[in-house]
């Protein structure tokens, strides 16, 4: 590698969670030099969060804007920025980096509307720029694995997809004693969508990643659970595939004995699976008439689109950062690529496509929701 | 006790599943003695299918009509017959047996339409007899915890129900082969329904012991996934509570990795707990902001209506039978009560009002699917 | 079959644990009738025990010895006698009803020195009597599998065996409360053993059951945690096995979370397997470089000699009272074999000469334990 | 912090496993930058190695004794060495780096004798210089969460410690194929101990870690199951602690189905504790009497000597890498007090003192296996 890809990062100062898992995240595989950053809108702040991580203060920015422009002539300006502010600002912030020719990883719901993720689909595909989208949880070794198993056919035709992500930390009005991201996480104007936008879209995706064919109709009921909330906390729905499969999904901010549990089985004519975000090294596997296999991560019968994933053996753990470094280094590879000629191999990661697409499903189970839980078809992006 | 309860069985010959699991679950406490039946309709079937068991081949019969009027009149007859017929067969043996005043433990789903559970209702109620639904999972002792827990408040109000009964013995076409299990589930004339009248029952009747409020308006697709069948195979149901509480339901057949898995959660404001078929013997329990707790049969922190339906200490498992033999204890508190005129205590057990409902509930997830997926309300028993 | 097997029980009586699920064992399968008891060395205890279990007051006995004269003369009775005492009253308990000529079913451990198990041996073997001995957890459908996967090599050569029994509910001094289990289980004179003898003996017959080879020499460590006790709640063995394997034994009444915690590893060296007590209906199977294989009772792949012992289809659990069920269905194969000319297949129980065996693994661990954990040989039996 | 601290390696070339660990570890939170390495005493595998790290080459070496003398006297030269070759090289490495005045960490064991280890001892405390040991499994959070349980007594006295350390990767003669790992660490030149060395000694150290009284005696077979190895592949020891504790420890490389499987659990007269490797986000406690609960990494009631060790919030999993970072940052929080005057806090890390007693666990093994099992006091350090 003729040296490290030269990162910004907008959002993230400090208390901010998401930003500190970027950060690691490119950290991890040594690929990676955060080298600037407008970690937040107010200029103390931002100071000082450049400041402990140890940033060069001329490249540490207030305003996103300016950091754009003034990367982007820069000799030694990034080339890649990470945006990890709350879900309205990523359109905005996007656009000026887009716009600057700098390539962008962006969190998700990449947009509070589709109008803005069809504006930036557009922009990048003009500009010729990556845009990459950190639904993180397509790249853990074992989610790709799945991924592979249905692509060769191992399941035969899917016939059912169960998919889940229970959560408790919102089961009490947290966002009343001022805690942060709580506080922005149900604000509809800041988030977008409540439990459906937070973790939904990741159910979402994570069940489109592996089974590979789109959701063609949906029927939702959003839930409050909590009183004096202004967003949905629950939510439930019921899938229709195109390609003939079955599905429910369930995410829930309000579900006690459950930290971050996102959870999928897939089942098919010829097999099914299961993988659990909070045990990620296993997925259990049964062929049809057969006992259910414990495949490990990097253990026997692991497929090479898993294990390229993964940086240790079998028994010794990877977790979320682990996976979310994976993440980044699929986009590392395509980035080295169009830096140096090289080719990225088999290297994948959601883009902004898959963000669009996420943004729909977000805003037809929004649609449902308020038609009583009517069926309503996905539109097509 | 006088005596042991005499009972009669009406289905159950050679090959049947059920019935022997009648048996089993009669004998376990030595509360009951088989002394006669009509185990199937073929006289010759029959006839062997007694003798197996040891009865006087005087009192084995291979018309249920005759079984009924004949042991009425018997000094020693019968004072209670279990039903374990296919379900098309429910409705009219449990009438005989009725209408002769001998009381009936009858399997599920009670009957194939609800006009004739309502008829059986009445009838029941009008001769003064008692109508057990053997909904079995209803009497596992961590079930019974999770139904007291609810009614004490201990997971405050009901917010969330997820429950799910997940099968794999019919994701190919087990029915063409001539396996008689298979041949009469799938055949909607014997059945009544596939998924849903099988185990789908089954899963609404689990949340419906344990969350103690009806639903009141379900959307559901009922699905056919083995090409040939003339059944669903696979249930989806998303449900309103009356209490305000939401759910989901799936029940399957064909689902690899999953031989007879049902399983729940409630998830109420003040905690949340998790109990599978597969590993009966714990409840989990979490209650808000505590660590998870690992509840055990008959160990620290179990209620006495749980402790009740068990035999063994902690960490000694129980399982099918077991249960199974704990609703046949409860019934029997109840029938030696009305014998010798004893408190049957707490005992309790789903009744023909249960079965009423079971089969309503049928009924509206048909409905709801015929009409592409429409929420339907449930009528009121 | 020509009637039930006529059985009659010594011990069992008011508040015994173990009593109780011998008479819900011989039930189970209808292949029993208890027809005669002396349920407490106390007549009216012995009285009001067979009374609440419905026996003709003329056969509840106060003394065994009687009983065995009064059996053994009348026409109709007991073929089969269920000795359920504390563990020093098994000999002469059983003597007695050899010499009467009485098939015996004796719960372990047999007897409380080798002497005795070698004297009820002779006698067993002189008057060509049945002496079962209840190894309960020999009889579980998965430690059949693992038996014969075993002995058809499917483990290559056994290398390394695991095995423990831990449990909890003796570490604070219960005995102290006056609890009835607890005082006689604690008490060297009516036990014979304490931690090792109650369960560790359990520990090393499943381990017997599954490996096929004998133990050739050990060193252990008897412990004692609670202050008071008079006998050992804790003990640790190494084993050498006569066919090379390595092995340790752990057996505690003092682990706090563990209430009947029996597991069992056996490695070879083409794969190995992994079963637990509490839960009991799976057995993990690695073949060397595959993935684990979850194999469930009744499912895939599992083995005519472990379907034989179970009842209900996979999925469906089975437990503690089951496995012993499957014990006594056994001996019922071989009792009714010799009464009635017939054949009893492949039925297997764990016999007086497993009996001897095990009393002689508890003395040699006390032996290397007085001897500070000298290796001490196994003797012959 | 003034910048990050200069890291230099050696050791852990191409292919090396536990290096790319080691490079992982120190970049995951910013606080080492690696400048400097002895990848391989192969000058062009050190060349490559380094350069596909980015390293300037002029900071790359063949010869480690080389490297310590010019990285002490440059201006910018490393302030501490990382020493990942195998097990033999460790003594002669760390000696050259601790008579440059450079501080250490090294991999374990720490030597292939314990006297190199009291020599390296000696010389670290004269030269006033940080030697870590990176017996890593004592990082994570909740091995950190039963360490602070037990010293503030939540355990009570403790009785009884189980630990064990299964692998499979040598379950057959994989040495036999040239695999570079496998080749090392089945030397015993190279080695120093088979599965005692290289997995044993990590048991050993997280019960020490979490127990907190040490072991005075113990009793031990080595075992060499695999044709024509030359080192033991399992060991199997029996352990009497200072406190009155008695242990067993179990370590095995030839265990199929357990790919990396530490374990331990550990009981007092108030409470139990397990903490399994492969599900590492999780501890399970029992306090005596009560149900267990399942506390989960910076979840309820978790301690914050657990929860400084952690990166993210409760149910996002972190795993080998992360806590092997974990290590890294409690000795850079040394590293950064000894150069800027900062006060380290609560960091907490295995050092030399705790390597020593690591090889004297080791040879006090070999040599009660040599001794036929007899029981051996262990050495005071």
């Amino acid at each position: 590698m003729n040296g490290r890809l030269r990162l910004g990062m907008v959002g993230g100062g400090e208390g901010a969670f998401i930003g500190a898992v970027h950060r690691h995240a490119a950290a991890l595989d040594h690929q990676y030099e955060l080298v600037a950053g407008a970690f937040s809108s107010n200029a103390d702040t931002s100071r000082r969060s450049g400041a402990a991580l140890g940033l060069d203060p001329e490249r540490v920015y207030a305003d996103y804007a300016q950091m754009a422009r003034a990367e982007a002539v820069r000799g030694d300006g990034i080339g890649v920025v990470s945006i990890v502010t709350p879900n309205h600002m990523h359109a905005p912030v996007a656009r000026a980096f887009l716009e600057a020719g700098i390539h962008v990883i962006c969190d998700k719901p990449v947009t509070t509307n589709s109008d803005d993720a069809r504006a930036l689909r557009a922009l990048a595909n003009e500009k010729g720029l990556i845009f990459a989208v950190t639904h993180n949880y397509s790249a853990y070794p074992m989610v790709r694995q799945a991924r592979a198993m249905v692509q060769e056919g191992q399941l035969g035709d899917v016939r059912v997809v169960q998919v889940e992500y229970a959560q408790d930390w919102l089961a009490e009005p947290l966002e009343q004693t001022g805690q942060k991201q709580a506080a922005w996480r149900t604000d509809p104007a800041r988030a977008g969508g409540g439990a459906i936008g937070d973790i939904g879209s990741h159910a979402w995706h994570l069940a489109d990643t592996i089974v590979g064919q789109p959701v063609e109709s949906l029927c939702a009921q959003l839930n409050t659970f909590v009183p004096g909330r202004a967003i949905d906390d629950d939510v439930q729905v019921m899938l229709r595939y195109a390609g003939g499969a079955r599905g429910m999904l369930w995410a829930s901010q309000v579900a006690p004995g459950h930290a971050n549990d996102l959870r999928i089985r897939v089942f098919g004519s010829r097999g099914g699976i299961e993988w659990r975000q909070q045990q990620p090294n296993e997925l259990l596997y049964t062929p049809l008439g057969e006992p259910t296999r414990i495949l490990e991560r990097n253990g026997p019968g692991t497929h090479p689109a898993a294990r390229r994933m993964g940086r240790v053996p079998a028994g010794h753990t990877e977790g979320y950062i682990d996976a979310f470094a994976a993440l980044y280094a699929e986009v590392a590879r395509h980035l080295v690529g169009r830096r140096d000629g090289s080719d990225p191999g088999e290297a994948w990661f959601p883009t902004i496509d898959d963000g669009l697409r996420g943004v729909l499903f977000i805003e037809t189970v929004q649609a449902s929701s308020c038609e009583g839980g009517a069926w309503v078809p996905l539109p097509a992006h």
